[in-house]
Formats: C-alpha cells, sequence, structure tokens
C-alpha cells in the first residue's frame, strides 16, 4: 500500500541524503518526492510516496523525527489530505493532428506551454490518475519527453459539519 | 548561479541515494528535487536545482553518466528549456476577506483545491517568481501551509524559424 509522508525540514546541507538513506537503509523504495521551499525560506518541506509494511515505516517515521534538522513528519496517507502532480508532457505531431492533441489538452484543462513546428508540449495538473490518463491519451501520438513533479500534498483542514438545529423529517 | 539538471534514471532500488551522494560529496546543495516517473514505467526523470562552481559541476554530470542505471544527464540551464512549479497554499482566513483571497487566485490563474469556514487552499502552477509572488500577497492573511513541487523542466524543442522570402524595408 503506498503512503504519503510530508516531512518538514530545515534547509541543512545533506538534509536530502539523511532522509534518503533512512528510507533505503529500511528497504523502502521512494516511487517519487518533491522538495521544495516553505513559506519560511530556511524550511523545505518534502513529500515523499513510498510503500512497505506500516509497522516499520511507522519506526522510519520515528527515526525521522529524532533527526536534528527534521521539524515535523506526518503519515498524510493518514489523514484527510489534498494530494496533486504537475506533469509536463512533449507530444511530436504531424500536420493535421494538432486540434485532435489540443483537445485532449483542453478536456484535461491542460496548459499549452510550448508549441513549435513539431512539438507541443502541455502542463497539466491533478490527481496521479488524472496525468496517467492524459499520458495514455497521447502516447499514440508519440511522446517525446515527460516530467512529472511526483505527488504534492497536505493536510486538509477538519470540515466543521453544521447540523441543522432540527431534524428533518420527509413525510 | 542556479543550474537545472534533469536526470533520467532507471527505477532501481537506491538510485535518489546515489545521486544525491554525488551532489552532497562535492559540496553542492539540492535547491529543489522534483521525481516523477515517465512515460515508460521503468524510468524516472529528476529535475534538480542546484548551485556551485561550473567545472565541478561538469565533473558531476560526468559522473552521473557513469552510474550504471543513469540513462541520460542534461544541463538543462545551458538549454533552451520550459520551466514550472507547483505550489499548494493554504491560507486562514476571517469573516469578510475570503473574497480578496479569491481574488489573488484568479489573478495568478489559480484554482481552489479545498475550502472550509476556516481556511482556502490555492494550486497554482508557474515559474518559481510566480509562486514566490503569490506567497508574498497571501502571506499578510496567514499562510499556514506551503508545499512546492520544485522545479519541473523539460528541453524546448528548437524553433525552426521562417525568414521572409523578401527583405521588408519600411520606406
Amino acid at each position: 500500500m503506498k503512503k504519503i509522508i510530508s516531512v518538514l525540514v530545515e534547509n541543512k546541507f545533506g538534509a536530502l541524503n539523511r532522509v534518503a538513506t533512512m528510507f533505503s537503509g529500511r528497504g523502502f523504495n521512494i516511487h517519487s518526492i518533491s522538495i521544495g521551499v516553505t513559506e519560511d525560506p530556511e524550511v523545505s518541506r518534502m513529500t515523499i510516496v513510498t510503500s512497505g509494511e506500516a509497522n516499520i515505516l511507522d519506526q522510519v517515521i520515528k527515526q525521522l523525527n529524532r533527526l536534528i534538522d527534521i521539524i515535523k513528519v506526518i503519515d498524510l496517507s493518514a489523514e484527510h489530505h489534498v494530494a496533486r502532480e504537475l506533469a509536463m508532457i512533449s507530444v511530436n505531431y504531424q500536420k493535421g493532428i494538432r486540434s485532435e492533441i489540443m483537445n485532449i489538452c483542453e478536456v484535461f484543462q491542460g496548459k499549452v506551454v510550448d508549441i513549435t513546428i513539431k512539438s507541443i508540449t502541455i502542463e497539466v495538473t491533478g490527481p496521479p490518475d488524472k496525468i496517467d490518463a492524459i499520458i495514455n491519451m497521447l502516447t499514440p501520438y508519440g511522446i517525446k519527453d515527460v516530467a512529472r513533479s511526483g505527488l504534492v500534498a497536505l493536510k486538509r483542514e477538519e470540515q466543521i459539519i453544521i447540523k441543522p438545529k432540527k431534524e428533518v423529517t420527509i413525510s
């Protein structure tokens, strides 16, 4: 089962190495990772997608929390979360099929970020299965290059359910 | 000077570790990294933003090219490229200012991906300076969380410049 781990880390030299070693040392493969700075320029957030045994992963999270430059580790897959991915897909095309590619782009709410007379580069965001779907749709046209960001995820705020004051009964 | 390195790598166990070690071993800090699978499920693309001396970086690229599970390494900063980033920004708000936040979101062509009565989560893509700009604009409202993908980049296809057949002179 895939797990999404969000790690807040101080921007110290070699921090990525220390985190990556912690996963590989326990036999966890990292399916995707994205690292970017947060609103605090001294702090970065890593979003890691991994899979493996739940109890060993709990140990990895505990050990990560003990590392000096780690601020917080959350298992997002155990919480409500919003997860998205960015992909750039470059597709070759011959004359006459550009409009077909543009239609697929539109359906997936993508943006054309580069175009030449031989290729088109599309940017698209969404959950990973949406990205897989557009890649599948574009494959028959000849994909030249794909760059995916890996998952970017945030904890979802608790939704406050407003209960009606009176029980509503339908008679 | 910041450098953007694109690495095509076979999905082998510990590949991230080997690449990260290559950079940290030469004293290069990784500013951002994004890793995602390509159209070939056996191959991933890493986009790494780093900085340091050009001649040492050239050595790192040469050494990376020698690693068995590395397919290709490109210094994208030396080529024409398209580079984008995905950010998710969660902002707290009090009553009455939601429309202000929504307006900022609209100007930056962001999408609202989550909303509760206390917070709003916006997804936005673009070059890193655009992401910095929206974060700056939202900071006064109280940012709760930020997750950025790090740079995702692809080589830009050579543009074929079509020259006019006759020299055009404006008289």
